[in-house]
C-alpha cells in the first residue's frame, strides 16, 4: 500500500460548471499522479496508506492560469496607461527585447515562476519571447520547480520593432528546434506553437507554424480580438478576410490542435460559432482587459453557447498573478456586463468563477482542475484561520471569504500532479 | 528646536489633480500635527531637530476612506451574490442586528480599526449601526487607536426589519445624545449625521436630522443613487419629489454642513448641478458597485464639473479595506467607463487616482492628504524592495508598482496628524 497517498480536510471542488462538491473532513486518495477518488470515510483497504491530516484547513484543486507573458513580468504594475497597441510598443517590446540576454532571462523567470507558485498557480499556459534559448531556458526552470506549463516561443517577423523581429525562415526553424527537442522531454512541460498575434505574424509564418502544430500535434495558443485598435489593424492589414478568428483557421492554427485564444473580447457572432465548432478555448483575462481599456468579453454568451472558457492573469496587461484577484474581477465585470448588456447576460456566481479558475482552464491540460478519480492531484492547502472570522462559516462560504479576502499567505502547501512543490529557487 | 520632526525619504504627494510633487532624498518637516513644508534641501534651523531617516523608502500621505460600514466587517468577502437591495435584506441587516450588543460590537470594532491600521488608512468617513451604545464605543476605540474618523450612528426609522428599526424619537434623542457627548470630546474622532438612505428614513426623521446638523454644525454622509432598485423604490416612496438628492436638500442634508454621499452611480444631471452648487462630496466606492451590480459612476464627469469625489471601500458591499485595491478598481472602471460611453468620459490616471485616495478625500477631513504646508502629516511609509525589480524604476514608477502589487507587508510605518501610529489592540 506504500502507493497511495491519502489526504484529509475540508475539500471542495467543482465538478459540474457552478456546482460545489464539498467533503467535510473528507479524504482523497491519490495513487502516483493521480486522484482514485474522494471519500466521506476512508474505506479499510486504505488505512495504512501514508496519511496527511490536515485538520481545518481547506483543499481546492490548483490554480490554472491560461495566459500569461513570463518576459513582461519585470513590467508588472507598470505603464498600465495605454491602450493594447501603443502600451506595447511603449513598455512591452522594449521589455521582451532584453530576453535574447540568457542570464537576465534565468533571473526574470526563475523568480516568475516562484512567484506563479507562491499564488497557487500550478498549470499555466505561458508566452516567452521571439528568443530560442530564453524559452528553452524557461521550460528547464518550469520543470525544476515542478509546475506544469505549455511554454511558447513567439513568432513575430511583421509590424514589429527592429529589435523585436525574426525573418520567418528562423521564426519557423527556431519554432521548429525548440519542439524537436522538448517534446517529450519532461512531464508536466511542453511546447506550444505561439503566434504573437496576427498583425505581427505573415500569412506565409502562420501557414508554416500551422504546420508544425499538425506535424508534430503540438497545441497552439495566441490572442484574439483583444482590442479595437488591435482589430482595426487586422482589417487593415487583411481586408477581405472574414474576420479575425477565420485568418488563425485558414493556416491550421484554429483547433485543429487543442487551441486557447486569449481574450475574445470583441469576437463576432461567425467567430463564435467557428470557435464552437473547433473547440477553441477562451482564456478570459478581465484584469488586462480592464487595465488596457479593452472592454468586456461576453463570457456568460460564450459559456452558454457552449465554448470552453478558462481565466488567464495575462501579467503584465493583468497586474497580478495571483488567480484570486482574477477571480474576483472576473465576477466584478460579469456583473457590469450584466449591467450594460440591459440585464441579459447574467453575472457569473463565485461557484461559476471557481470552476473557471480549476476545472475549466484545466481541461486544457487533460485531467487536471478537480478531484475526480482520474485527474491529476494539483492541490492547494488553504489556512483561512487569520482571515477575520467573527462567526461560524459554512466550507462555501469560508472558500469565498478566502476568494475574496485572501492571499499567499494563507496558501499552506501546494501539489502537482500528486507530488508537494517546495519553493522554486530564485537565480 | 525640540517641537520639530523631520523625516526623510523619497516623497511623493499631489498638490494638483493629476500631479504628483517628488522629493528624492527629500525632507518634510513637521511640528506638532503639522507640516511646515517639503524640502530637498534642509535648512540650517532644522539641522538640529529630531530627524529619521527612512533611507530609500517611499513617503506618501495616508490613504482615506470617505466610505465604510464597520459592522459589515464580519461579512465580508461574503454574500456578493445579489444587488443591493436583496444584499441589505439577506446579509447586511441581519449582521448590523447583532451590534446592540456591545461586547461583539468591541470584537468587531477593534479588528476593523486594527485592519484599517494594517491597510495603510488614516482617515475614514464611517458607518455604525442604529445601537447608540456600539457607535459610541466605535468612536472610543478610533480615538484610543489614534485613527483619524467621523463616526456616524445610522438612522432607520421605515422599511427595515423588525429586529433593526427604531422610532422616529428614539433615533433623533439617541443621535443627539451622542453629538452632545461626543462632538468636542477627541481631537481626531468626530461625530457625523448618518441617515441610512432615503427608503429607511422617513421625512420626519430626515427633517430632525438635518435641524440637529444645522444645531451643531456636524457633517453629514448617507447614499445616494447607488442602484437602480433602490432608486426605484425612492420614486415610488415620492413620486412628487424631483429626484432623490433633492430630497435630502429639502430636509437640510445635503450640503448646507460638510456632506459626503457615497455612490452617485445614476445621478442626473439635476443633481450634479445640485451637488456643485452644495459642495457636495462623493465617495466613489468602485468595488461595491461592481459586487452588488450597481454599474460604474461617471466620475470624470463629476470632476469635469468641479464636483469634490473621493474614494471608499464600502466594506462589506466591498471586499476590501485596501484603498490601494480601491484605486486598481477606480482605474479599472474608469477605463470602462470611457469604452462604454463611446470614449467620452476619459479614464483617469494613476497620480489622478492617488489624487482621489490622498488629498481629494482629506479634504472632507480639513487640511488632510497632502504634504503642502498647513496640512496634517499623515503619511506612510513604504518599504518596495521586496517587490519584485528587474531593472531601475523612476520614483512615479515605484509608486504605480506598489499601489498595483503591494500590500499592507509593504507598509512600513503609519503617521496621523504628527504622530506615529503603532498597532491597535485587537480586543
Amino acid at each position: 500500500m506504500k502507493d497511495f497517498l491519502v489526504v484529509k480536510g475540508n475539500i471542495i471542488y467543482t465538478k459540474d460548471f457552478g456546482c460545489y462538491e464539498i467533503y467535510k473532513s473528507g479524504y482523497i486518495v491519490v495513487e502516483g499522479k493521480k486522484v482514485i477518488g474522494v471519500y466521506k470515510e476512508l474505506d479499510e483497504k486504505y488505512q495504512n496508506c501514508h496519511l496527511i491530516d490536515y485538520g481545518d484547513n481547506l483543499i481546492i484543486p490548483g490554480f490554472v492560469d491560461l495566459h500569461v507573458h513570463a518576459p513582461q513580468y519585470p513590467n508588472i504594475g507598470l505603464g498600465l496607461d495605454k491602450e493594447l497597441m501603443p502600451w506595447l510598443e511603449a513598455y512591452t517590446f522594449p521589455e521582451e527585447s532584453k530576453f535574447h540576454d540568457i542570464d537576465y532571462a534565468s533571473k526574470v523567470y526563475s523568480r516568475f515562476i516562484h512567484d506563479l507558485w507562491l499564488q497557487g498557480t500550478t498549470r499555466v499556459c505561458v508566452f516567452g519571447t521571439i528568443h530560442k534559448n530564453s524559452t528553452a531556458k524557461l521550460m528547464d526552470l518550469f520543470n525544476e520547480a515542478g509546475l506544469g506549463a505549455y511554454v511558447g516561443k513567439v513568432n513575430m517577423d511583421r509590424n514589429s520593432p527592429d529589435y523585436l523581429i525574426e525573418t520567418t525562415e528562423k521564426s519557423l526553424q527556431d519554432t521548429e528546434s525548440l519542439i524537436v527537442e522538448y517534446h517529450d522531454k519532461y512531464d508536466l512541460v511542453k511546447p506550444i506553437i505561439t503566434p504573437r498575434f496576427i498583425p505581427s505574424c505573415t500569412i506565409e509564418l502562420l501557414k508554416g507554424l500551422g504546420s508544425l502544430a499538425d506535424k508534430y500535434r503540438i497545441p497552439i495558443q495566441s490572442h484574439l480580438c483583444e482590442n479595437f485598435g488591435e482589430i482595426s489593424f487586422v482589417k487593415e492589414l487583411h481586408p477581405h478576410a472574414n474576420n479575425y478568428a477565420g485568418l488563425y483557421n485558414e493556416t491550421s492554427l484554429f483547433g485543429n490542435q487543442p487551441t486557447v485564444m486569449a481574450h475574445c473580447v470583441l469576437v463576432d457572432e461567425e467567430e463564435i460559432e467557428l470557435m464552437k465548432e473547433k473547440q477553441v478555448f477562451v482564456a478570459h483575462s478581465p484584469n488586462s482587459n480592464c487595465n488596457l481599456s479593452s472592454g468586456i468579453a461576453p463570457i456568460r454568451r460564450l459559456i452558454t453557447r457552449g465554448i470552453q472558457v478558462g481565466l488567464g492573469s495575462d501579467v503584465s496587461g493583468g497586474h497580478s498573478l495571483s488567480m484570486l484577484k482574477v477571480m474576483i474581477n472576473c465576477h466584478q465585470v460579469s456583473n457590469l456586463k450584466w449591467v450594460y448588456s440591459d440585464r441579459i447576460d447574467k453575472p457569473l456566481t463565485t461557484p461559476e468563477v471557481f470552476y473557471l479558475a480549476t476545472k475549466a482552464g484545466g481541461k486544457f491540460f487533460g485531467e487536471v482542475g478537480s478531484f475526480e478519480a482520474g485527474y491529476d492531484f494539483d492541490a492547494l492547502v488553504i489556512d483561512d484561520s487569520l482571515l477575520p472570522q467573527f462567526k461560524v462559516l459554512s466550507l462555501e462560504e469560508r472558500l469565498q471569504k478566502f476568494i475574496y479576502t485572501g492571499d499567499d499567505r494563507n496558501i499552506k502547501v501546494r501539489y502537482v500532479a500528486g507530488k508537494e512543490i517546495k519553493e522554486p529557487k530564485i537565480l
